[in-house]
């Protein structure tokens, strides 16, 4: 029992060293998988529950390629005598691949790897599923279309298309991975502009001094750039949120998966005047899970980049129970860059309306 | 002689009411213009020299357009006897009312209106024309399309489009606003983001105290909100560049044509230490005349929302004379949004194209 465990670990590293070095340039894209990767850097890497992974992970998948499964295809199951330190996915397209072991008779995943790369690499591995769905998510846009800088002027977020806003919730409703209701929906320039939105929108404006902003460690690498890159006297980064101490304000950044481990996180420092942001972006039934509750979280980070992999469409949202914070964030996005692409938002709403959950 | 001077200045003086009036809502906009304009808040008005806008005025224009002029078109002549405070753009499409005054006989264009307001503004006059040009500027886009973050590799600006950078540099040679040799182009999320993109990359990142942002009086209204936001350590606003008398670093914002008044400028400050931002968004010649010498200075300022009338799209662009300002106007726009969107890019490309100059 202690040796099939120490098995296991010792499998699990030498997956992830492999997985490294393939990231490192050292072994070509085609040696570990079979899709085309830029991946340069950092990995997610999530232990899931096999079940649980199985029953959630195809909510890109249509009916048509479910029923013709590939020899190596999502899921496969590796023999211990077999193992592989990757699985190809060919014939489907999702960035991700699972590791499954025997031990002692039993079944369980033991990793997977989430070959979405940020921020040097580059989720290129999506383009052949879109690719495979055809003219179905193509759109046409006549030049004159989008004069405007409004979409809805009746919307506390004014910039927003409501086309993109109801297929957001629409997805949301599907997967069940956060709730909706009774929250404000802003639309950004992708997550990195809508994390800066909700600091501005949530820093004291006249503190004495900025406010802490933490994440426990280890944290996306370029969170504390992001932070500190103007130098703004609102907030200023404090790093790892274990280490956090003192009795004050503070902004806790959860990310859920972890970028670069894939861990589910929850919040660290729990104080009564921490400001929660949950960093959602890979919460997606291909990365990790999805819980029997819709997560329901203040405010909460999702993006195109990695629900469906459209990273050069620049587009994010952020679901808001707050008004005030909604306002405020709005109000950052304006002074920032005066709304967000309307191409990105119309093309978005019909890629993400295009998203079944089988 | 004396008298027709003050009549001049005394009708100017009116149109100049009745204009703020129609965009304070006292007057529809059937009243005075005949296109549909939300405008409410400033204007652009340009005084000029009638020959030079109307040998420069059309580059939108088509041939088959010109050749059917309306009775109430761009550059109308208004006796002073019929002296109207605006007149129609039916037909045209262009954001624009030219007031041309006879004073003893000699014709001369008094008042050149700009209805393309900003920010509660919008430039949706810009539609008609568009539509008018049918499917020619209509872009079709696959859904497995700009799944990437990166356009060229190889370009410094790696989020730049290659067909937007060729748009942009063949509109610049046919209206001959600005030199594009010898120059990178960086590309924005709006001129709003390419702004801030140069305060981040031409301010001194250790300095001891934040460096001086002037522009001359009357200066867009946003541009103190924009530098001031985020409480950057970096920079700081410091106000009307004629009171400017440190003798120290600072950062001058030249805006040509100006908002809200319209006029060309220069620098003001004129010391060793400055740095200049030439915001050239009105630097078309649908809003003012051309100079025989394209603009030659070291960053220079342009978004399609002014050139094209596509507010909705959210894209600027930057000329950039510097290979280090360019480049850390780049790594702002990465650590900002990741870059800037190619639906936008795209499109945007297509549309420049169809540019003509007759």
């Amino acid at each position: 029992m202690i040796l099939s465990h120490f098995l296991v670990i010792s499998l699990a590293l030498n997956a992830g060293l492999l997985y490294r070095d393939y990231c490192n340039g050292r072994h070509k894209a085609q040696d570990v998988f079979s899709f085309n990767n830029d991946c340069k850097n950092s990995s997610l890497v999530t232990k899931r529950d096999a079940h649980v992974a199985k029953s959630k992970r195809a909510f890109l998948e249509t009916k048509t390629q479910s029923s013709s499964p590939s020899p190596k295809s999502l899921g496969d199951i590796i023999d211990l005598d077999h193992l592989e330190t990757g699985t190809s996915l060919a014939g489907f397209g999702i960035p991700m691949v699972l590791v499954h072991v025997r031990v002692q008779g039993k079944y369980s995943l033991l990793l997977q790897f989430c070959a979405v790369l940020f921020p040097n690499g580059d989720p290129t591995m999506y383009e052949r599923y879109w690719q495979q769905m055809g003219d179905k998510t193509t759109v046409v846009i006549p030049g004159w279309k989008f004069i405007s800088y409004f979409s809805d002027v009746r919307s506390l977020c004014w910039f927003l298309e409501p086309e993109f806003a109801n297929a957001v919730i629409r997805l949301h409703k599907l997967v069940g991975n956060a709730v909706t209701e009774d929250r404000y929906i802003v639309v950004g320039t992708g997550s990195t502009q809508l994390f800066q939105a909700v600091l501005y929108a949530v820093s004291p404006p006249n503190a004495s001094e900025p406010i802490s902003v933490v994440s426990a460690a280890p944290f996306y690498s370029s969170y504390p750039l992001i932070t500190e890159f103007l130098k703004s006297g609102l907030y200023k980064w404090a790093g790892d949120a274990h280490k956090f101490k003192k009795d004050k304000p503070y902004i806790e950044l959860v990310t859920s998966p972890n970028n670069p481990d894939g861990l589910s996180r929850e919040a660290v420092v729990k104080q009564d005047q921490g400001i929660l942001i949950h960093d959602l972006a890979y919460y997606w039934p291909q990365y990790t899970s999805i819980s029997s509750s819709p997560a329901d979280h203040d405010i909460m980070l999702f993006t195109v980049s990695k629900s469906t992999g459209h990273a050069g469409s620049r587009l994010g949202w952020a679901l808001v129970k707050d008004q005030e914070i909604a306002k405020k964030m709005t109000e950052f996005i304006v002074l920032s860059t005066i709304g967000v692409s309307k191409e990105s938002q119309l093309r978005a709403a019909k890629i993400l309306s295009f998203v079944r959950f089988p």
